[in-house]
């Protein structure tokens, strides 16, 4: 294999099976990034309406390549057909959903002052018009967990697409031939919608992500991967001659608190969804709950010894590249070796010792997580999680005080718990981005409400989320039209209101 | 005077006049920041209605601290009596109306999907709710050139508190006194409106910055003054153990565009205009216009001899401070010796030679602007300003196309240039945060439709304004309530709808 030719693999076999791409140079980047450039006044000028046809055309697209995909994606990730259908039906319903977004059109966030005349206590005021137009070109730097939901076609892109900026993407190097596809899906899009030739490009290899990052004309980063490699990335983005926005989806513990009660009422239940949630893509998503909280005795006991149960039936699985299934191995020893550590359960052995790995189940008492350095406390993907003893509630608040960052949790109660519920949440609500309750952390749907994102180290800008509606506010500035003649303005901001947005009016929403 | 005393000088002497505070140590920051995050909990559960009476009672101390506050000031600064005592009106008017934007209540995004039931299509969704909450202590910065409306009780402090975020103030070195007047001002109203003793903290000198944005209790930074300095703490945020968002307002050259109609018209006004704006504040402002464009040709002629006739009548000035001082001769040095540059005019000459400066505008061909590296595309903070003769349209446009990112910018034009003004707004809407119509930059209305910002170096967050109702988002950060029982939830996403809260309900925006 040359060093510069991308390569697909199958993931359950470790071998090669077709050369994708070239890496690309500093020269191919330099030109997809100007090609970007150079379609940014076209896809705006299609306005809201052009874009949500945009991207229904690339759902349509990838619908009509949706059996090479998933069987690339499949031999690519090893996550398996069902689920790469399901990710796919995911994929084109998030396009369509941007589509629906842009065509509401309160995503603009118009707002109108209009003049006020001067009287006694000073003078008027000028006509003020506010509207968010796109940023620019963005970077797209998709996940491997997801090679189809947030990847080329993916949920950044498609909301980049929506606020009306060209997108670069880097190929993640663990689906390329899944990404050469989708590509292919999205450029048919982009030329049956009459969308400017650079409205989406790829670019490939581990330098021309940097160099993507540094290009001038990209003006903003929307990255989903490890927090190493974001931190990284966030760094180079501040560091540029124009610092520009980098949004980071990168790391979380996703923990699940088991109040006493709950503990009492439903520690069966609990636990198998518990397992089946960790289990869920072999506990590579970045909503995996990696960490349960319970109480300590009986019940307890009683829940761990279920999941333990259901652990020891979790298959075997391929991970998703051969990096990660090594920073699984590292990680599952290195914690397995802490003091006060013992294994709860491991799952079914693998079939292929080389290429598979067991799922795992550490316990611990609930002290052990408050160390310095807290290792325990920290994200370990694949199929993996830490089951915890509380002493008291009192303990498990301090838990809940001393999480970092997350993208979300889950609580369980019953109804008597009201008191203790509040106080958690109350916590929970400070470091958390999603509070699920009395359900699991895995599954985030796609919706108006939707937050997916948390402070650091979930994510690297804490007021933006990746899925949902909001996702497009990433990509987008505020312009004001200040005194500005009706002809003059965009349409969003005229007094006729052509694209019937709703608006705020001298302070009233509409 | 000890290194570490902080010292309040007469601008207009260079005289000490008195000890205001002691640099603050390491412990001393750690210390406020610690007393800023005992105080978040207390804050937000004031509510929006009891920090709205909070920003209000700042703006009744501010105005009873009035006179000592415009005198301190004015000694300070050397702005004047009665540009301050219009600071002090501007400043209160921004915290009261806040206070109108948290009652309004629509800064709070609440938004509510609720479940919906399973079917032939696939499962039914879970009830999502979502409501901006605050990101914890907010570390604000200061500027020199606003020691009242961008300063200890200024836009960002009022915008945090808002948010329901505890503020760090690091004062200004320039205005030290006022600092500690508006400071000793706001802890009464504290005190008065019952928040936590915690919820507004001041810390003093250069090192107790840079402690104070590594501080891991800070949670964000709003900072408004130099590119260099802002730059410097922006990669510091950046570099933290958990990186935080950095809002800095930095630089801005606000060009004025006269199309050739415009300057046919009404080049005496325009002239008299524009110099006014360019010396308002002494020219230290971030709205300054630092380029005026005018076509070659008689028109563009009249408007170069009126603007210079005007800048020699403006009196000579005391600049902020003895750095702002030196850089401005600097500048004014360096960019009348570069090749092309006449000087068109100087102000009227000091009186003290030693510690004021006379306006200055130079005279060039608009070519030279787009020489590489473009010094003459930079802020020269001061009373200064480059008129520019552009040969044709399409010099205008290449130059409107060369611009760095801009606070704001004019365009000035008669009735029959609608085409020609088409064109350049929808250059300069790429650019720049704000586009006057036949008005000038400085002056920024307070308002809902207002933005202050910009691509960098603008600022370091386009997405973002320091000025205006969408200030206040800075500091907040999205948390998703997921199947959580009504009575479990903040009231601004309970069914009852307790606040009376504009919210968007499945989809439809109310």
């Amino acid at each position: 294999m040359a060093m510069s030719e991308v390569y697909s693999m199958d993931q359950r076999t470790g071998l090669a099976v077709e050369s994708v791409a070239e890496e690309s140079g500093a020269r191919e980047v330099a030109r997809v990034c100007g090609a970007a450039a150079d379609a940014a006044a076209g896809l705006d000028r299609m306005g809201p309406g052009g874009r949500a046809a945009l991207l229904e055309a690339v759902a349509v697209e990838l619908e009509a390549a949706g059996a090479a995909l998933v069987e690339a994606a499949d031999r690519e990730t090893a996550l398996g057909a069902d689920r790469l259908r399901g990710e796919l039906v995911r994929t084109c319903g998030q396009l369509r959903f941007f589509a629906e977004v842009l065509r509401e059109g309160s995503y603009a966030d118009a707002v109108i002052d209009r003049a006020t005349a001067g009287g006694d206590t000073g003078p008027g005021l000028p006509d003020m018009r506010r509207m968010l137009r796109p940023l620019g070109p963005v970077a797209v730097f998709g996940s491997s967990n997801f090679p189809l939901a947030f990847s080329v076609a993916g949920g950044d892109t498609a909301s980049a697409l929506a606020a009306g900026c060209p997108v670069v993407v880097k190929a993640h190097p663990s689906h390329p031939a899944t990404s050469r596809l989708a590509f292919d899906a999205v450029a048919r899009a982009v030329a049956a919608a009459g969308a400017p030739a650079g409205t989406v490009g790829i670019v490939w290899g581990f330098e021309a992500g940097r160099s993507l990052v540094l290009d001038p004309r990209i003006k903003a980063v929307g990255f989903t991967g490890s927090l190493v490699g974001g931190r990284r990335l966030h760094q180079l983005a501040a560091s540029r001659p124009e610092p520009i926005p980098f949004h980071g989806e990168l790391s979380s513990l996703n923990p699940v608190f088991v109040l006493p009660g709950a503990a009492r009422d439903r520690a069966a239940s609990i636990a198998r969804d518990f397992v089946r949630s960790l289990s869920f893509g072999h506990g590579q998503v970045c909503t995996k709950p990696g960490l349960l909280l319970v109480p300590a005795g009986t019940d307890g006991d009683e829940l761990r010894a279920e999941a333990a149960a259901a652990v020891t039936e979790v298959a075997p699985s391929w991970l998703l590249n051969d990096g990660i299934r090594a920073a699984f191995r590292e990680g599952v020893e290195r914690l397995s070796a802490l003091p006060g550590v013992r294994t709860a359960a491991v799952g079914r052995p693998a079939d292929d010792d080389e290429r598979q790995v067991a799922a795992c189940l550490l316990h611990v008492a609930a002290k052990e997580l408050l160390r310095p350095e807290a290792p325990l406390m920290e994200e370990c993907f694949g199929p993996f999680a830490v089951i915890a003893e509380y002493r008291d509630v009192a303990e498990l608040i301090e838990v809940a005080e001393a999480l970092e960052g997350q993208l979300s949790c889950a609580v369980h109660a019953d109804e008597g718990e009201q008191e203790l519920s509040g106080l958690l949440l109350d916590r929970l609500a400070r470091s958390c981005g999603r509070i699920v309750w009395n359900g699991f952390t895995t599954g985030v749907t796609v919706g108006w409400a939707t937050h997916h994102g948390g402070p650091y180290p979930a994510t690297t800008s804490p007021g933006h989320t990746s899925v949902g509606a909001s996702a497009v506010s990433r990509f987008l500035r505020p312009v004001c039209y200040q005194s500005v003649p009706d002809a003059l303005l965009p349409p969003q901001l005229r007094n006729a209101n052509p694209l019937s947005l709703p608006r705020r009016m001298d302070g009233v929403r509409a």
